[in-house]
């Protein structure tokens, strides 16, 4: 990095204006933003954003799937653009930072470059995922799934929300399908920056996490069957209570991975109990176990250790047992290069930083597939997300965008 | 019991054509029935019973909550009645046999004393409680806990369903208001005949339960409080995770029973966490413990354990705990005397039996407090109950009626 470049910081005031104006767009009733996948209010944000982009100079470019890459162009013709983004939608009850700040700090950065008339030799774009979120069109990153080659993109635009709405008709009833195909064009590589959405940096004081990776998850469903009896009529040994197989399960998630350790995380999220009624034995109960790892063998570990000891268990309480895998996914390791760019950038610009994984889902954890990619965290209040009391400090948002674009200068490569 | 009166029998056909006769009104959608109490079925339901004893030559009184008193005279005048039934009011999708069997095997008593020409020297009313199940106005055996002074009448007479609609209001609109003060009315003892509502007898293939009393029951609801958090970005150190902390006290819920014995019995039944997403660690939990015991002592024994352990462990999770009694009911004891009654009315006749608790509530558990009060238990099939699929056979049904005939006659003297 040289000198001169190392003394430019991006304008934390403007980006900070910026994720306000957005936050306007598909306000919450607590504060946050309702602003899902497709509906009028994404739309709007997309216009936003896009006026914002032409005013900066971009150029614009619409795939089949609504992905908005807006590209500043490079100093030499023919090298792949560096790429830089996250997404604009929300979660129901979301925050204003989760995805927002990784496409703004991205349009900050071109401001940024602007503002001091530098040039880069690749290309630089910034990109705006549709449907990261997945809440009104499951799966989430789905998009960006499919631009890495992970999903069909005929199977994506039939996805249907709970009114039975298509992901293609909202699509075009927003007017937001483009034409470029989708997973056509080739990048260079990939930086997210995005909120941690756990609460590591912020109980650490760390302005930076240099993302090593996405850890890899696995969605066990399990169903236990069996028999419903009044509480009180029933002897226990003539009982079969599949709440209370189920609670020593839940039990035996939480020994296997203290036991794995090595970063390794579960917990039981989603309960359901028949017929959930204070006096009725529960006949019938189903829950999701989600473990968690950074190794794929931890995942395979834990998962073999849940089924021996939920067999077993089910066959000593004489209830049915049925396993459903409801999702997975591989752990992702992040390219060493760019990884190895965000903290030369943390640690030129004397931010502290440290390593971390990522225990969410990310675009950048199936960009990954393609294109050498990497994240950026910076810290979140109480490691609150998915929740309209999300919350970052300006400060915050300013350190992560100040070594995104050291990072992404870095690897687009400056022109002096 | 003299020779004579030992040979009689009831009328096995003729019950179970009542009993079906009565099922036609307010039908469930499989099998069973949904007759709930103050409804357009459940006056149908009382007319259909009035006609009959009407025919048996009964004198029906009404009290002020509904409760229908159908007398047959005595021989000796002065004496107060035996008093026989149970209630005609079902669940929502409640069976054909739970109250209903009581009350006609009341009806079917006084038919056969008619058939034989046989006069008593205390009169035998037979009674249908009202509201008994409580599914519309909780709580449940409203109208005898009245009766017996465990309620207020204004109290009840308040009481509201989901609609908001009273219990008075309803009383009135179905036309089964009274004019007699509820409670007014002394009685000899009190007999209820019910189908046990869980397995023991049917797995003995015992023909007659005995009951010595009803158990006690306490319902403590526990709400835990933890934190919100993302499944995969939490470390397992910071999580305060409810549903574990619930999971946990379930299990312990199961031991202290067990380590209690003495006929003790406990389970939950009713669970509530949130935000019931798979990949938020829960926040809340909200679960009620339903402990029931023969003993008093042992209810104490059990409720105290569990605040000890429940305390100690969210103090370790760093979880908030709540503590609420929802429901209280000391062990009943049944009337000795009349308890010995049925005993050897089964033995005289010939049917198996065994001495047996309750474990659900009756309105014989409030009667016993004014009355020296029993219940005999018949088989029901799988122990299954609350339920449209709950089933008896026509000749448990008779056995549990020849034993109420010849424990009420016993009781209420034969003139021969």
């Amino acid at each position: 990095m040289s000198s001169t470049s190392n003394n430019i910081r991006i304008n934390g005031e403007r980006l900070w204006q910026s994720l306000m104006d957005m936050a306007e767009i598909g306000p919450g009733i607590a504060g946050g933003n309702n602003r899902q996948a497709l509906t009028d209010d994404d739309s709007k944000g997309r216009h936003l954003f896009a006026k914002w982009c032409q005013d900066a100079g971009l150029t614009m470019k619409v795939d089949e799937l609504g992905n908005m890459f807006m590209t500043r162009a490079g100093r030499e013709s023919g090298l792949p653009p560096v790429l830089v983004g996250s997404h604009l939608d929300t979660q129901p009850t979301g925050g204003r930072y989760d995805g927002v700040l990784g496409v703004l700090a991205g349009l900050e950065l071109i401001r940024t470059l602007n503002d001091h008339n530098i040039q880069t030799s690749h290309p630089i774009c910034v990109v705006n995922w549709t449907n990261e979120e997945g809440t009104r069109f499951p799966p989430p990153m789905l998009a960006s799934g499919v631009f890495a080659g992970a999903y069909d993109k005929e199977w994506a635009l039939e996805r249907r929300d709970a009114d039975g709405l298509s992901f293609g008709e909202e699509l075009d009833r927003i007017g937001w399908r483009g034409d470029i195909p989708i997973g056509e064009q080739a990048f260079n590589s990939y930086f997210e920056l995005h909120i941690e959405q756990g609460p590591i940096l912020e109980m650490e004081e760390c302005d930076i996490g240099v993302v090593q990776g996405g850890q890899g998850l696995i969605w066990i469903q399990l169903t236990i069957t069996g028999k419903e009896a009044h509480t009180g009529s029933t002897p226990m040994v003539a009982r079969r209570d599949a709440g209370l197989a189920m609670a020593r399960i839940i039990n035996q998630v939480n020994n296997i991975v203290s036991a794995e350790g090595q970063n390794a995380v579960g917990a039981v999220g989603h309960i359901d109990i028949s017929p959930n009624s204070r006096n009725i034995i529960p006949g019938w109960a189903q829950f999701t176990i989600d473990f968690r790892a950074p190794k794929k063998a931890s995942l395979s570990r834990m998962e073999k250790e849940l089924y021996a000891y939920a067999h077993k268990l089910c066959e000593d309480m004489d209830v049915g047992l049925e396993v459903e895998i409801l999702g997975q996914f591989d752990p992702v390791e992040f390219d060493p290069e760019c990884t190895d760019l965000v903290r030369k950038a943390a640690d030129d610009l004397g931010y502290s930083h440290r390593d971390i994984l990522s225990g969410a889902g990310h675009d950048a954890c199936w960009l990954s597939r393609v294109t050498p990619s990497t994240m950026i965290f910076c810290p979140c209040k109480d490691g609150l997300s998915h929740n309209e009391a999300e919350d970052i400090t300006s400060s915050w948002a300013t350190a992560g965008a100040d070594v995104l674009y050291h990072a992404v200068i870095s690897r687009a490569g400056i022109i002096i």
